[in-house]
Order: C-alpha cells, then sequence, then structure tokens
C-alpha cells in the first residue's frame, strides 16, 4: 500500500514536471538541475559559473533548501534573478525538490529573455535522483572528499546523471581518493557518464564545464527554432 | 492529505521504536544512531571504534546503505556481528532507515550478550532525523570539508543529535573552515549539543569519543539494574 502511495505521488509529479517543461521550452529555457549531497560545492561552482558567464547568457537560478536563504543571498550580489525555494513547510523539510515546488517559483520568475535556469536541488544523493522537476539536464557533483565508493552506494544519483561534476580536485592530495578507482565505479553503473574534473575554489576545470553548459543552450535554441531559423 | 498520510506514515513508525526501544532495554543494549551526509566518513568511524573498543565491552553493528554491502564488508574482518540493511526495494532506495526496517535486521542478531549496537543510517543530513529507529541516543558525523553552514541548512538534523563528531580535522588547513564560526552556527540551532573534534584518519580525538560511549553503556547499565544491583 506504501508503495501504491508513493507510486501516485511521482506519477502526479510528473505531470506537474511535463507541464514545467512547457513552459521552459516556450521560452527557450534550457534548465539544469544540479543535485549532490551536502557540502560538495555547488553553491561555490554555481557562483564561478555565473561569473564565468557574464554576458554571454542571461541565466536566472531557483535555490534549493530544508531552511534558509543562506545560498540565494550568496548569490544575489551577482546579478541573476535568484529564486529561493524552503521545503520546509513540507514533512519536517523534505529532502528534495518535486516538480510543484518549481510551479510555485515560477511564479516568481520572468522567463522572457531567460536562456539558462540552474536548479540547485537539495543536499541529498538519494531522492532529487527520483523527483522529475521539469529539468532538460541532470548533474550532479560529487566532491573528491566523499569518497571513491560513491557511485555504488546511490547507484541511482550516478546513473540519471548526464554530467558528473568532481570538484574539490585541489584536495585531491591531502585525500586517499584513487581517480581511476572513482572511474571505474562511476563507470559499473554508468559507463557513458561524463565526468569533469573540477576545483571551484582555485577555477580548474571551470572552462571545460561552462563550455557544456554554452553547448547545451546552444543545442537547446537549435532544437526550439524553427526549420532553417538558425 | 499528502501531510497527513506522511504523519499516519511517522506515527506508525513511532509505535514500532516502541517496540524496538522494549526488545533492546530487555537485552541491556545501548543503541545509539548514527548519522551523517555521505562521505563524512561514518563507517572509517566505526572501524577505529570497533577496534578501540577491543575486548571493553560486545558490539553489533547495523549498517544501512541504498544498495550493496560495501560498509558491512569494511566491518566484518573486526569480528563483530554485522547486519546490512538495504533500502532499495522501497521506493527506488529509501533515503533513510526506519523503525520497521530495523525490526526486520534484529530477527538475524543474537542481543544476549551485546552492550552496544551501532546503527549507520544512510547517509542523508534530512530524512534520518525524523525517523525514530527505537535509539537511545543519535549522534552525528559531520566533515569539516562539508562547510561550516550546514548547521542553518539543515537544522533538524543538529537540534536531535546528542553528540556531534566533528570529522576530517586532519584537512582544516587545507580548507576555507572555521571552527568558531561552525561552533556558533551550531550553538544556533541547538545551543547544548557536545562536539567531539575528530579525524577517523589519524586517530585524534578518537579517545573523547569512545569515553562518550563507554560512559553512556555504562549509565544505561545502571539505569536497567536493578535498585543496589550496581
Amino acid at each position: 500500500m506504501q508503495v501504491s502511495v508513493l507510486r501516485n505521488v511521482l506519477d502526479a509529479n510528473d505531470l506537474i514536471a511535463k507541464e514545467n517543461r512547457k513552459e521552459f521550452d516556450a521560452h527557450g529555457c534550457l534548465v539544469v538541475n544540479v543535485m549532490s549531497a551536502p557540502g560538495s560545492g555547488k553553491t561555490t561552482i554555481l557562483e564561478r559559473t555565473l561569473r564565468a558567464l557574464d554576458g554571454r547568457l542571461r541565466a536566472a537560478v531557483i535555490e534549493g533548501d530544508v531552511q534558509g536563504t543562506l545560498d540565494a543571498d550568496r548569490l544575489a550580489p551577482l546579478g541573476v534573478p535568484v529564486v529561493q525555494i524552503n521545503t520546509d513547510p513540507h514533512f519536517g523539510g523534505a529532502c528534495h525538490l518535486d516538480a510543484r515546488m518549481i510551479r510555485n517559483a515560477l511564479s516568481a520568475l520572468h522567463l522572457d529573455g531567460v536562456d539558462l535556469i540552474l536548479i540547485e536541488n537539495v543536499g541529498n544523493l538519494i531522492c532529487p535522483a527520483e523527483f522529475q522537476i521539469g529539468e532538460h539536464r541532470k548533474i550532479m557533483v560529487l566532491s573528491v572528499a566523499e569518497g571513491e565508493d560513491k557511485p555504488l552506494k546511490y547507484p541511482l544519483m550516478f546513473r540519471v546523471s548526464d554530467l558528473l561534476l568532481l570538484n574539490k580536485l585541489d584536495l585531491l592530495e591531502h585525500l586517499d581518493f584513487d581517480p581511476a578507482r572513482f572511474r571505474a565505479n562511476a563507470a559499473r553503473v554508468n559507463p557513458v557518464l561524463p565526468i569533469v574534473e573540477l576545483s571551484a575554489r582555485t577555477g580548474y576545470g571551470l572552462e571545460a564545464w561552462v563550455d557544456w553548459l554554452l553547448r547545451e543552450v546552444r543545442a537547446n535554441a537549435t532544437r526550439r527554432a524553427p526549420c532553417g531559423a538558425i
């Protein structure tokens, strides 16, 4: 019975996710769902990314947190629209964003002229992977401090992601983390997952990630343009 | 409606948690629920702890993971009974242990003569804090690599915990983590939370944590003994 209740929750969620997707597509926004465990460096990556994108496209951010506006406050000075979602009215704090929360957040965002929405999900390697929110791409961040066994322990997150940012590379020399073993573990659950090595602290790898984003935004614009318009 | 369904799930869970607790008490086991984000070092702490406890009390471990037996396999050579719970038959992987899972695991553990059960919860800073499993004490682990803002972003976990192990202290010099600011943030959500600084890698702080465990086990034995028996 519990399982069928949860199945219904997911089905209802998928319907709203499809509505969100239609709205994003009508405005030509590429939407990227950024997921990770707590403290992997998502917000620092977004800060760096928004600075690096400066002028090349028009971005907006939706921040998901159980409580507080710490992350939104960090991004506000960057001059992009930021909407904060707090999940704590739900069940003592929902552990993921769902499609309805994004739907509600959209009422506070003007999508016209926005090329890219980066959605920072709640810090959690499990449930965010299970809930569609209407995004075009799912990416995940893993900090090397979290250990090389994570693909085997949280396989769904690695399986649904279109890109993995392996962050905090600057810490590598102080850890017992073997990148080759990590890549082998990741390949066991998702052999086609591209991995970009990154240090949001030093800027290492940032260009490769920003290039990926720019390519995805361009491809999205091409997809929606009438034949021959681009 | 969703909220009331979830309320019922939690109420049903609490009933089973009380049954678990009765069974632990009947056998004189102290049960400690160990919670944290993925990759904070729970399993390494358990390895070190079991070695450090060697001979001083009889311990058992229940391991909670979405999938796999990696953590149980790491602990098996230490010669303590280990039971692995996998949460993946639930909803693509439940993000927390609940009282029923512990109840099922107990059928595989002989509680007679066990003084202490360490339960390693699923790596997640949100939902494990919401589900009673029958434990006497809840402790949390936070790695300094996760950042000093976590108490403000995941307040329930810090509020329900009886002890915090601040792990990976050996990385401190390579991070922008200010322990004083972290302590101030933790005090804002839980002013009475004791914090033990630890490096499971080097062994720093291990003695203070093991002393806490031994004191709790002794206090538990005293509580259940008939008046004057100890």
